[in-house]
């Protein structure tokens, strides 16, 4: 061993004591004979002091940053103690040194706040992860990895491997495929989940399994994805939906308890996915603020159950709420002091193309209680106050009101209110707030293909109350124009998700056990027999032999890393992430390879 | 929840109670009016009475094997006590019951001895996994996965995951890639271990990492080979070979102690790789026996240390022995009196194209003293005393001699001596001992390219006093018929593997940590600088900045497995295994794919 104690290890009651530290100069500061170097490890940072008897030693070899440095000396008390410092109490007065090994000067320094662009920091990867914000990103994405197993293993959960090297069966994201030298002209595929796997082993008997696993899409990178990511997988037989829902919001909160020391004791609010889209036009809502979504105007086949409102806004000759499908409000708390310029500043938000509204009604609900709009020339202040209390607003509220076709217009409100959230610190990154959203519809109508495609994925099972629906109708859709009468239209799926301050963090599924049932939905996905036998062939025949009922849950390992961390970014929780175009540029990967493996391969390149 | 209680749980205590049990039917035996079923699920088998009233039912809707039942009663005292199950002392008196999925009659049995050949229990899997016998394999396995994380977290070791996608870069072993889309003409490599990635994160700081992490190699499977396999991956920074050697061999008695209850307190011999080859013939030797090999003739090169003793045997005209490169022998113990036919029957056994031995030479020391030998008209007794002394035989001991080429025969002695131990009861599945070989050669000679290739991986460390060695000569071998006397040819590695029961089950080294030594390697293998840069520019250029010392070790986590379980094929611990052609024939991947797919992955198939 190199070294008796680590730099983080050194106290008081070791002074005196004889030690030998190893690892990276971090600092070194000469003062006229005496030299103080600041040591870094994993563990953290320890004072040395190089007196004068060493001092030419250094002057002969000046140590530089980064440098490996093993010490020998004793522990002594520091006259001018650091108190933000652990070890700060005490240094080593060293007796002896050893340089390990040099380092060039690092192409940015090794500190919290960097001066490395990101670039730079990606191609220097091995050095960005010695600064310490990037090591306490790893080191929470451990403690998340080590309380996920010690809580599945305690719920008598078994962690069982499934294959890497399986059957490329693309339905929805692209495989990424491997072509297989000893069988030519065949390809196996990377897992995108292991979906099919983790339900053979619940016919298997496995009830309790789970996997903290990489999965892989090919798909085109959208700023923070991953071509390869990490899912704790999980699966359970004999069970309903109701106990999954126990036993992952379990899960959570012990990750809650053990890595971030908060206790998650409320209950997990339950949302249906109507009432989300209905109150947040959003599936995954963020609940740690309201600002509820006021629907003025909606299709009525969007929210069937819902009474429509367009009472407040109509037979105003205001063109853009008449031709407008869908009209909805947030009342914005304390803003309706926002001057010209701030609303001009929103207006252009909601304008950008992310967004893609053309403008923004505003209602400023004054203190006094009058009422002032943008649409004053349509409405008078008594109709404001109308819409103003049917938002919900008080007096001092500044009520925003977009306007346009449904699923955009539902898309920008939400935006609109997670923003406003944001800017009025209501979104704060230390409190969490779970929310499971449930009830989701089992389809949605593809119009290209004039067909079904399945929401969550081609295994998850309908609500029982609709499996009669399922089975007993053809899922053939003969008129495109009224898909949405078709009976499969309002199928619910017994699916979950489980969301945090705004993000998916997890979904599943009851799953389909049942061959016929299997088989309808493969048919309503516009698969025939065929095609259903040569990709899942092995599951059909699974649900032939005694399939249990069962159901599991995938959460994302990386997002919900960044999250407890408090990061935006998966790529700060990822030892070594890809970039936008997938490449991984400390590596240079991908890259071309030799002729002679295309050649095994039996493949050769087709550049367009 | 489909149930109250598992098909394990239920004891005496439990009688009275109402439950709610689901699983498989196992059994079914009616006795008159009354059935009798055993229900078994993942923790163990209930038997269940169904008594007159639900009869009908059962006859009018008979129950099959593997069908999924679910049923409800009262605990009840079994009359007739099965103390083999931890369950038999109660039944279930079924109230009501509910068919929750029928099942095909299963293509084999479901039992520790079925009726299922390989290929049958391979296609159907997920009923192979539903045998005790596989779950008791996959249950084991899952325990030796949470005992090495246990242990490797109490040390302060971090998981931190590697990528998948990584750069191709074969050496040795070919790689398995993944054309990628975005890149085209570019592929992605499946790593054959994070070997790269690991040292990186040394380099990083992260002193103690870890994962249990698939690998991939793309090579012609040998039995009990699989393209994806399993590895305890491990990596330490600040440490020497000892620091290794007694973090590990402490993670393999944690293992033996949580696993299987042994109390592992002895120390883990320890032996060189040269007393290896010397005493056993096998750089694995399997030490839980004697019947070591004694070297009655060698090339002096092999064992440059060691005497000549082939004046035992000279001057006797005998030519088999006079021609040959080599004589080795063992003394079989109390095998004196062994047959012509048994003699016989191990000559042909050593004749195998297997050993390819040209035959077999015996030496019968009988319990009175005497000797006799099938080479009796070469060597008089006196001499054949002699030889059994070397041999160290004992009275009543049988000493069998082979004799040819060095490689060969040595290989042929060491499986002949493992054969022996097996046919003597000397390797009991019971008794597990542990070895560290250390001090393996550096360098092999690779006589088609005249050039050394790494005996362990090219991030090997020479030992210490050899490192000068290395540096201050020139790698090429100018005359490939004397390439022993180069100087690389005797420089020892900083390597070491644990050998369990004559199993590999890991092996690592301490690793090159200096640039220029490091290229010194590469320069060795035959790399110019652009191929060094081109492959390992990265790694190169880490050891630029502060790279520390650190070293590292690998187990082989399906292989230790199954040598745990007692079974010498590790495709029974693997959930979803392999067949010898790289297939999943459960699967039936690889596959064809899509002309889509391989258009947009910019290759085509160039089939021969």
């Amino acid at each position: 061993m190199f070294r008796s104690h680590t730099c983080g290890e050194l106290r008081l009651h070791h002074v005196g004591t004889e030690v030998t530290l190893a690892g990276w100069v971090q600092t070194v500061r000469k003062f006229g004979s005496i030299t103080f170097v600041d040591l870094r490890d994993r563990y953290g940072i320890t004072q040395l002091l190089f007196g004068e008897e060493l001092n030419q030693q250094l002057d002969e070899n000046p140590l530089g940053r980064e440098f490996v440095l093993q010490v020998t000396g004793k522990v002594t008390e520091r006259s001018n103690k650091n108190p933000n410092l652990p070890t700060g109490d005490v240094e080593i007065t060293v007796s002896s040194f050893k340089v390990l090994n040099k380092s060039a000067v690092p192409p940015f320094t090794i500190q919290d706040d960097t001066d490395g662009g990101d670039d730079l920091r990606m191609k220097y990867r091995f050095l960005d992860l010695r600064r310490n914000a990037v090591k306490k990103n790893l080191e929470l994405r451990y403690a998340v990895n080590r309380a996920t197993r010690d809580y599945l293993h305690q719920q008598g959960f078994m962690d069982i491997e499934t294959p890497f090297l399986i059957k490329s069966t693309p339905e929805g994201a692209r495989d990424f495929v491997v072509p297989s030298r000893m069988n030519p002209g065949q390809f196996y595929a990377l897992p995108q989940s292991p979906q099919t796997f983790k339900q053979l082993l619940m016919v298997s008997g496995y009830d309790r399994y789970y996997q903290i696993v990489k999965c892989f899409r090919d798909e085109d990178l959208r700023a923070d994805r991953q071509p390869e990511f990490t899912q704790i997988d999980c699966e359970m037989a004999f069970v309903e939906q109701e106990d999954i829902l126990n036993m992952f919001e379990g899960l959570i909160k012990f990750i809650f308890k053990h890595v971030k020391d908060i206790d998650y004791t409320e209950a997990v609010e339950r949302m249906s996915w109507e009432a989300a889209m209905w109150n947040y036009g959003n599936d995954k809502p963020d609940i740690r603020f309201g600002m509820k979504v006021a629907n003025l105007k909606f299709p009525s086949h969007t929210f069937p159950s819902k009474e429509n409102n367009s009472n407040l806004i109509d037979s105003a000759d205001f063109k853009v709420f008449d031709e407008a499908e869908t009209v909805v409000a947030i009342a914005v708390p304390g803003c309706a002091e926002y001057s010209r310029k701030q609303t001009d500043e929103l207006t252009e938000w909601v304008k950008r193309p992310q967004i893609g509204m053309k403008g923004l009604v505003f209602i400023k609900y004054n203190a006094d209680g009058s009422l002032k709009s943008s649409v004053d020339k349509f409405y008078s202040e008594e109709r404001l106050k109308a819409i103003a209390d049917f938002a919900e607003a008080k007096p001092g509220d500044l009520i925003l009101i977009l306007a346009g076709a449904e699923e955009r217009t539902r898309k920008a409100i939400s935006e609109l209110r997670l923003e406003m959230g944001k800017r009025l610190g209501l979104r704060k990154e230390d409190e969490f707030k779970l929310l499971w959203v449930l009830d989701f519809p089992l389809f949605e109508y593809d119009e290209e293909g004039n067909r079904w495609v399945a929401r969550h994925h081609p295994f998850t099972s309908p609500k029982p109350s609709d499996i009669e629906t399922m089975i007993g109708n053809n899922p053939v859709i003969e008129n495109a124009a009224e898909y949405l009468k078709h009976p499969y239209a309002n199928i619910k799926a017994n699916a979950y998700d489980m969301v945090l301050n705004g993000n998916e963090i997890g979904g599943g599924s009851i799953r389909i056990y049942q061959r016929e049932l299997q088989e309808k939905m493969f048919a309503a996905l516009g698969m025939d027999k065929e095609e259903q036998q040569h990709k899942f062939g092995f599951l059909l025949g699974a649900f032939e032999y005694g399939a249990p009922p069962h159901g599991g849950i995938a959460f994302g390992f990386d997002r919900l890393c960044s999250i407890l961390g408090g990061s935006e970014s998966i790529r700060d929780f990822i030892a070594f992430p890809k970039n936008n175009s997938g490449r991984d540029v400390m590596l240079d990967a991908p890259s071309t390879i030799d002729d002679k493996q295309l050649d095994e391969l039996n493949i050769k390149l087709d550049l367009k």
